[in-house]
């Protein structure tokens, strides 16, 4: 019998928080960082790299999976973990958010959305209960809702329509959800972008709803980090604290940092991976482009005392070299790098919190991204 | 003091040999396959997995490596081993065999041979000295002598020209490499096309000049495999059988059996790689072409008792997904495959010679090919 899901919190420092997550495929330490596992891989990065990097948990696309390869197809195979050969838990989105940025043809209505697939072209239908059934078959430890994600800036009878209609969805959802395998999860979505009313609104309907984890969504889709911040800081001390905290799609370790401080315990974003294919590598001392020049010539590592044998061991001028030479396993190891990094930085905060140092963690940790200490390493 | 490169020869099997080359960054166990690190990169593949996949040695491209990074700037980092963190032998060309195939203009001259870059447009020269100048900028462990390579079909009277003009690069690199550091070898390549008087004449010259080791040049550039196995079988017996004999840019799994069998010691090939990126996987079963719709269900991995973990771990259903949606995991999970088929090809024909069963080996591996006995895996 799985381990149900549960929540505990281990330590608080002001609203920051350190817990673990207990899942059917094991403990997520809080606050965690989800790398992106779009189309049941990290993109360009064996899975072997990320577990080594230390993420517990991976988020998997319902939008991807569902038209490629198929929910029922991977389902036959064993399910998402089985299939990717990921042992460790998972995390699915519901699709509703690629809905909306990747489809040219929607049309959302109450029963759900319809979409024609960026693939094939085919047309497909999106239910609450057809997300919480997709998500179900891929076998994921923490579901999500389907939602209605509206990008910033936007008016506010726009975002409000969004978010009723989203609860409508969150309770159609957790109905569906009712039926499912013991020990999984299922999120609500905070919506109402940038209005705090709504989001206040969205926030209680969930709770009373109840569900084993909130979500903030419908952030990072075009408005300032301080209005995204701003959104967070209000919005997340007022979620049950006694449930798993999620900022969906963040962010910058800068980000990170301040939501982590505001009371954020789950991050995601394809930040390290993306960015690790063009060349861009997170360090202790602030990103470096290794595309640049100056690094032609340099025999020193991106950091040598980096937990990350590609930042340790490779010179600057390889790794320069690589990107230069269009060779892929510069985006190979850019990417094993910055996950790595991602995830030094949260193991840095878990440690902080639990030692009632955060502030200063997270002031060293910023001032060492701009004290150019790197130049004498 | 590093260890002088030697050939000892352990078995002969008829014309197969088995033996070991040292190096002074190791022993290269023969036959061996060296897999091509043209741009001081495996295409796709961590330099780990290409250890793990058995490898004894790789092949670096001069042509890539003097564009770019350039051969100075890799000597002041160390040299390609440091550069590229790979401690074992380097093998590399001498460029001309990509001046003629990837520079749309050159020019050869008694004195070298003059091409435009293919990167930066930029006029570059290449005489047999310093073709030499940068295999030991580059310092690797087996330097090749600059040679010019035709194409086949080809007039006798021009492949004539090229194989005198190379006998003649010949003894100025072997002048030039007199220079070197020791614990280096230089090899020469008998040219000469499909013509074996040519091939005869050219292999005397140069066992007259004298070299660590020689090549079979000027083969697989267009020729049908008999042809090139005919030139190989009247050719490797006239080698010195005291020194390592190298088939150059051979091939196939096919090829390089019958290659063995005919005296052959060392093969270089983009094949494992080139092919593992677009889809198609050597095993023991034959080749696979995981991007067949019929792999789309299929649990079976391609080979549960590889030794590699990429073949056994995962789905044919897995690494088909990954290729049908464009992540390059597929691409470096099936190179990876096929290095580790490679080098178990090279151990089970070291093995087979060993015990004076090179033929049944070569036979029943042959037959395995084909016998579909993966169906019923």
């Amino acid at each position: 019998m799985p381990e149900p899901f549960a929540f505990r919190p281990i330590a608080t420092d002001g609203p920051a928080r350190t817990g673990e997550i207990a899942t059917a495929h094991g403990i997520v330490r809080t606050p965690a960082f989800m790398p992106v596992g779009t189309q049941g891989a990290i993109k360009g990065v064996h899975h072997d790299d990320v577990r080594e990097s230390g993420a517990d948990i991976i988020l998997g696309n319902t939008y991807h999976l569902m038209l490629r390869p198929g929910a029922e197809r991977v389902a036959a195979l064993g399910g998402l973990h089985a299939f990717m050969r990921w042992p460790l838990p998972i995390l699915t989105d519901s699709g509703g958010y690629q809905v909306m940025s990747l489809s040219a043809l929607r049309k959302v209505a109450e029963e759900g959305v319809t979409f024609r697939s960026h693939i094939d072209g085919a047309m497909v239908e999106l239910s609450p209960e057809r997300a919480i059934e997709v998500q179900i078959l891929l076998g994921s430890d923490i579901a999500m809702q389907l939602d209605e994600c509206v990008a910033l800036p936007a008016e506010r009878a726009e975002i409000e329509r969004a978010m009723q209609l989203s609860l409508r969805w969150a309770e159609r959802c957790k109905r569906a959800f009712e039926r499912a395998a013991p020990g999984r999860a299922l999120f609500g979505i905070v919506q109402g972008g940038d209005d705090q009313s709504l989001r206040e609104a969205s926030l209680r309907a969930l709770t009373d709803i109840g569900f084993d984890g909130y979500a903030i969504g419908g952030l990072a889709v075009g408005e300032t980090a301080e209005v995204m911040l701003k959104v967070v800081g209000e919005t997340a001390p007022a979620l049950p604290a006694a449930k798993p905290r999620y900022l969906m799609g963040v962010g910058t370790p800068s980000d990170i940092l301040q939501a982590v401080a505001r009371g954020i315990d789950m991050f995601d974003c394809v930040l390290p991976t993306r960015n690790g294919r063009h060349g861009l590598a997170f360090t202790r001392f602030g990103p470096i482009n290794i595309k640049n020049a100056q690094h032609a010539d340099d025999a020193r590592p991106l950091d040598p005392e980096s937990r990350c044998p590609a930042a340790r061991d490779f010179s600057r001028a390889y790794l320069h070299h690589l990107f230069k030479a269009g060779e892929a396993l510069g985006g190979t190891l850019l990417s094993i790098v910055n996950l790595y990094y991602y995830q030094d930085l949260m193991a840095g905060a878990r440690a902080a919190i639990a030692n009632g140092h955060f502030a200063d963690y997270a002031a060293q940790t910023r001032e060492q991204w701009t004290a150019k200490r790197d130049l004498t390493l």
